[in-house]
């Protein structure tokens, strides 16, 4: 471990203390074999077609139940590689830490993220770190990129989608966003929630297989709505979601009536929505129940002809369109 | 261009307003085809090593003479793969954004990102943007990873390196973390200095062919004396450096004498620092003064059998160890 108890500023400066953090921090934790001098690390490639993603995490509070901001980022940049139907091989990571931080806490993170690596089967193979005045952060910021291999014959995307075609979810949605809401106390409320944030790889490997997959995607920031209304604007078509049919956990479901949210807009870390022709629905419900990670898979709706667009069937029986979502009721989930 | 004229945290929420930053602003500049909506882009990658990098970016003021926080970015990266001996090909762009920036001067700052990476031949093909609330943040930060790919015959690496070695470096020093200094005005200097920030491709183009090439670092954070100290532990050899034979501009010189700072110590972004054998030297040397980036070369000192460390033989002709950077003299220059 390295001496300081706190981040300053000599830990960013290129220097001594920069290389103390990283090579006794960073590199004894995700090391593996990792040389910290290069300045550009190797990245033998199997065969298949190369993917790239990249995210940032700025996570208010860094720790909540289910994970922390290292965890997240781990499984936000290998599922944004899973769901595009690629094997995630390789990470990248930038840290910007917040003069003062406490060597601890950034200790917990980069064990998670050590940790979530290891699961999902990639190595951390290049990193940097910067270092913020006080009050110039707000703890630590991170930003991963993502390298993995699809297959070649894989064929998957929004232009893939035809009418007819139903929507799968893998398990309840909006259990992230409620988690790290919940942690923050801003309302006065506790609870039991756990984040559902985790690697998708599993139900995507279940996935890939299926002859009749047509896209998969992670619902994220904006939740299963901003996906679906993705959905619609890249295909054409119109989207109608069940309500009935799309699982949400009492805790969710309670913290949502009293702060009138919409489970619908709040974010998943460790869920896919699938789109999948209708005679594929049935072989994927069974494949993802077979899960832990899909054991609360449900199909929630179906791709129409007509305009493009977000209908909404109620639990009642009416019908109402979806809005594009305008403003976070909850920021800083991810 | 997006209808707001500052950042706010809608713009980072995963809705509407975030769709628009990033297509209006973000992909209008960098696009060439790019899918926003792709969750990970496909890289093809020619024959050969592929390698990856990456970098964050904090530099404050955000623009001073030569460049801005986004073309910075782009050279960083570039360099690192460039120094790797390899072609850079794809990069990867994460966003930090401050509630309340200015979008004029984020739109200035990613027209210099996106022409920055069209003259080093590479291709933005994926990036994310967070939003933090005002005050957490002081601006922009930036986080970019870089692939590319190297000849699978081109051997290089400190293990490389030989006593009897020759260090060279592609240009004048201590540029860069000068004209940045300037440019903050916190000392009440003024001055012309421009930052060397560039693209040392030409430069790394040039030097790969050459057999008796060993080794190339970029000298950014913590400078030349940096990259010396770097040499010295990874080879187990003594780094001898002449201090008369450094190229040190005028105004750097100055400035360096006002406030007490070394050039050596002060960050470049466009040099190259490459060891090679006593043979090539002179071959590199002519090959660089015969570029627009190199005409600034100079043999710099060379590699000895002896105890690790750095020593610099003065303009006096006296001797004296150099001691390895603890804190920065200037922090966030990069």
């Amino acid at each position: 471990m390295i001496e300081s108890t706190h981040i300053s500023l000599a830990h960013g400066n290129g220097g001594r203390f920069m290389r103390e953090l990283i090579d006794q921090l960073f590199a004894r934790q995700l090391g593996g074999g990792v040389d910290t001098d290069l300045d550009a690390a190797p990245i033998p490639l199997p065969e298949g077609v190369p993917l790239i993603t990249t995210d940032g995490f700025t996570v208010q509070p860094l720790e909540f139940p289910g994970g922390n901001i290292g965890s997240l980022a781990v499984h936000g940049t290998v599922n944004d590689l899973a769901v595009s139907g690629a094997t995630p091989l390789y990470l990248t990571l930038n840290a910007f830490l917040e003069e003062g931080l406490e060597v601890a806490l950034l200790a917990r993170v980069v064990a998670a993220l050590a940790q979530a690596a290891q699961a999902a089967g990639v190595k951390v193979v290049a990193g940097d770190t910067k270092v913020v005045p006080r009050g110039e952060g707000s703890g630590i910021y991170l930003a991963t990129t993502g390298v993995g291999v699809r297959p070649a014959d894989l064929r998957l995307g929004i232009d893939q989608i035809q009418p007819g075609d139903l929507l799968l979810v893998s398990g309840s949605v909006g259990d992230h966003g409620t988690a790290v809401m919940l942690a923050r106390e801003q309302f006065g409320l506790r609870g039991d929630l756990r984040s559902d944030a985790a690697s998708v790889l599993p139900l995507t490997l279940a996935a890939r297989p299926l002859p009749g997959l047509r896209f998969m995607r992670d619902p994220t920031r904006g939740g299963v709505a901003t996906v679906a209304h993705e959905l619609a604007r890249g295909s054409g078509h119109c989207v109608r979601l069940q309500a009935a049919a799309i699982p949400v956990q009492g805790p969710v479901q309670a913290v949502c009536e009293m702060l009138g949210y919409d489970p619908l807009f709040l974010a998943c870390e460790g869920r896919v929505v699938a789109v999948v022709a209708p005679a594929t629905a049935p072989t994927l419900l069974a494949a993802w129940h077979g899960l832990e990670a899909g054991r609360g898979a449900q199909v929630i709706g179906r791709i129409e002809a007509g305009r493009p667009g977000v209908i909404l069937e109620t639990e009642l029986g009416g019908e109402r369109l979806l809005e594009e979502l305008e403003d976070d009721p909850l920021p800083r989930i991810c």
